[in-house]
């Protein structure tokens, strides 16, 4: 019984697959605070040109660089899994697989995209790169990228984040970046919410404003982003074009392809290279699975929004909540987003996508059965996934149907253990579907001409 | 520039190998308490029969059993990787390779004898296991395995670390087992010890006391160990006899194989089945390294003492700093034992395998530059084998060899981030040596007449 199939270092892929090329309509661009699409000037102030080139490529196929390559090979291929035990569990005749980006050294599959981000700032001449991290996935990964590529990172990270999880901290540090509390003192962004606010815990909006505001302001240091952007999509994609092979090697096929989505860039790298095969007229079901705390892609409305919570972003047409919208506290923090990537957006309004919300314990019972089946311990995040497979499974034993699933295992929980500890201990809970609050934060929404 | 060498899931062992058959004497046998071998009958309170067996087999050859391939199937074979990035950094002419055991779902190379160990129990009718743990890892490792071959496990965790290491508890919890800081009010060497001393910080010892005393005392339980008998070393040598294909995929052979030694699955696992072919006339240099503060192998005796620290085990025949040695408080919690298992001791007695200790700041500098360099961030164990790597990379590096060096990475560091921050804030220290400790505890080593 065949648990792994695993592909040789010769079958990493060769090129990213953007899936822009197969649109039915092209993407609405982003607009600048006056209503115009931005110039690729504009961006320039904190992103290398490579990287603004492949943002608004229409080129199907993007050759990674064989530097790059190398340093994916260090984790990849990542495996891809039958669940046979999984299955078992649930008595269901479904076929379950999943993709592993656990097994990345900093633990998910962010490093997909903050290898080639550091790499093409490394070749733009930059030598330091600045980001924000809430839960610290993000500034793992590219604290990880900016070790491995020579160059400088500073992480600004939230600072109830930086008090109460250290360890994402003290391994951003043992990769050598610099990390700092925010808000800071070092940003005009920072002290100035320190004057009004000194005991603020700190937001990923404050954070992503520091780390903006440093980059835009020093001529050898970029920025850096783990999701949202359309670079950020196709850099993911390594992660379905394996998989896609990986199922061949399994004589298989899925009917449906589902992976959590919060920013999208774990739903886009699993999703985008079978939806490939969906635009070439193939079957296949690809469902975005979203906290039903935070429901973007389902309660949410297809609009231009800020990227980030305080207007500082151009305006992308993207699902949104509104950028004023606060998520409940759930744990799972890399889904706490008030939008949604713009590619990953389009396709669920033109029908092409499908999305889902799934409250909290629902998504924690799923990744403890999990756990408890195949061994590994899922991070939050994954646990929206696993859900959602699990609901399928079932549907699959009740019909008799023995369908195809294949999901994206985005990451471990090893950094997430009070979560699973509050959970045990009944101090979890779902959070009401916050209608109100999302319609006042929608009522913000900038306006359009 | 090959990373990786992945070995298909058909080439999983079928068979362990057992050192015992290629030593040069026998194995002196464990001794009672009256100084007279132990009877099998005697061990069959607490281990199953086919374990039992195992221990005293001398057999070259022990088929594993399919149920426990499946289940090691979930993430073995595990990869074996060349260090193309730290060879680089140490501007060394050596080959450095390593055993990527990190990627069990527990984090390290324990699984490989708790699933047996569990398996072997169920067989024989058991339905609980009771084990004890100190920093957890052999804790997670039972528990997942009860987990997955439907047994309760109980551990009794030592006070200390429950109460310092709660992640590692949640993740037993996640798995199942019941955890339990030590020492409790349950058995009678728990509540022996809560009488006379109502705070201790509990210990191995007593923890070990409380969970052999209730194997003992029910029928239907059974008791677990992670290292230092003979079938623990067994059950680990899937590691080499991987390892011994892949380093032939790779198209080389090891000048020196590495690992940690603590109670020593760790280094049996990957250096016995490379002994096999040093028994058939093979060069091959076999080293073990422990810990400077803990040096067993380098400054112990070779001599009859007890497993435990209060005397409850029987008599083993190995290299001991006497059993009431208690190790200064190094991150290494893995490593911290009084002795080391029969079967390397007696190999490094006869000359056979040689033995390093190295101070703990030094094996932290060098688990950093591994981070930094092949991005996995490694358990404060795993730390000393890279660090034994890296002085015989830079011997090479002064001589100008290009020695071939294989050694095992026997666990990620996820759990230890906190020795990290301590290690970056300049709070870890090196131990002196500890000689007049040392010297009392062995002036109470047991008198065999």
């Amino acid at each position: 019984m065949t648990t792994k199939f695993l592909l040789e270092e010769s079958s990493l892929p060769t090129h990213w697959y953007n899936v822009v090329a197969d649109l039915p309509n092209p993407p609405p661009p982003p607009l600048g605070p006056d209503g115009k699409p931005v110039t690729l000037d504009a961006l320039a102030a904190i992103f290398p040109p490579t990287l603004i080139e492949q943002e608004v490529s229409v080129e199907r196929w993007i050759e990674i660089p064989e530097e790059v390559r190398e340093i994916l090979r260090l984790w990849r291929p990542a495996p891809l899994h039958r669940a046979h035990r999984l299955e078992q569990a649930l008595k269901t005749p479904a076929k379950i697989y999943y993709k592993n980006e656990s097994v990345s050294p900093a633990g998910s599959h962010k490093p997909n995209t903050s290898i080639p981000q550091a790499y093409y700032n490394r070749v733009a001449g930059i030598r330091r790169l600045t980001t924000e991290t809430g839960a610290g996935q993000w500034g793992c990964s590219l604290a990880l990228a900016g070790q491995l590529l020579g160059l400088e990172v500073r992480v600004y990270m939230v600072k109830v984040s930086y008090q109460q999880k250290p360890y994402r901290r003290s391994m951003m540090q043992t990769w050598g970046a610099e990390v700092f509390a925010s808000p800071t003192d070092m940003t005009n962004a920072g002290r100035q919410i320190l004057k009004t606010q000194p005991d603020t815990p700190g937001s990923l909006g404050i954070a992503i404003s520091e780390a903006v505001e440093e980059a835009a302001g020093r001529a050898d240091t970029n920025y850096a982003l783990g999701s949202v952007l359309n670079h950020v999509m196709l850099h993911q994609t390594v992660i379905g074009l394996e998989a896609r092979k990986q199922m061949e090697m399994a004589g298989d096929y899925p009917d449906i392809v589902i992976a959590s989505c919060g920013g999208g860039s774990n739903f886009a790298g699993l999703a985008f290279p079978f939806f490939a095969d969906k635009a070439a007229g193939r079957q296949v079901r690809l469902l975005a699975v979203e906290p039903a705390s935070c429901p973007t892609l389902t309660k949410g409305v297809y609009a231009y929004d800020y990227g980030d919570a305080t207007g500082l972003t151009p305006l992308l047409k993207m699902h949104t909540l509104g950028h004023d919208f606060v998520p409940p506290g759930i744990h799972a923090g890399g889904l706490r987003y008030h939008g949604a990537a713009p590619l990953v957006s389009q396709l669920v309004q033109e029908g092409l996508v499908e999305a889902v919300a799934i409250p909290q314990l629902e998504t924690f019972e799923a990744g403890v059965l999990f756990a408890r089946t195949e061994g590994i311990v899922p991070a939050p995040e994954s646990n929206h996934a696993i859900a959602a497979t699990i609901r399928a499974a079932r549907d699959c034993a009740h019909s008799g149907e023995p369908k195809t699933l294949l999901f994206n295992l985005s990451g471990h929980g090893h950094f997430d253990m009070a979560a699973y500890d509050r959970y045990f201990a009944g101090d979890l809970r779902d959070y009401e579907h916050p209608a109100e609050a999302i319609q006042t934060a929608l009522s913000h929404l900038p306006k359009i001409t």
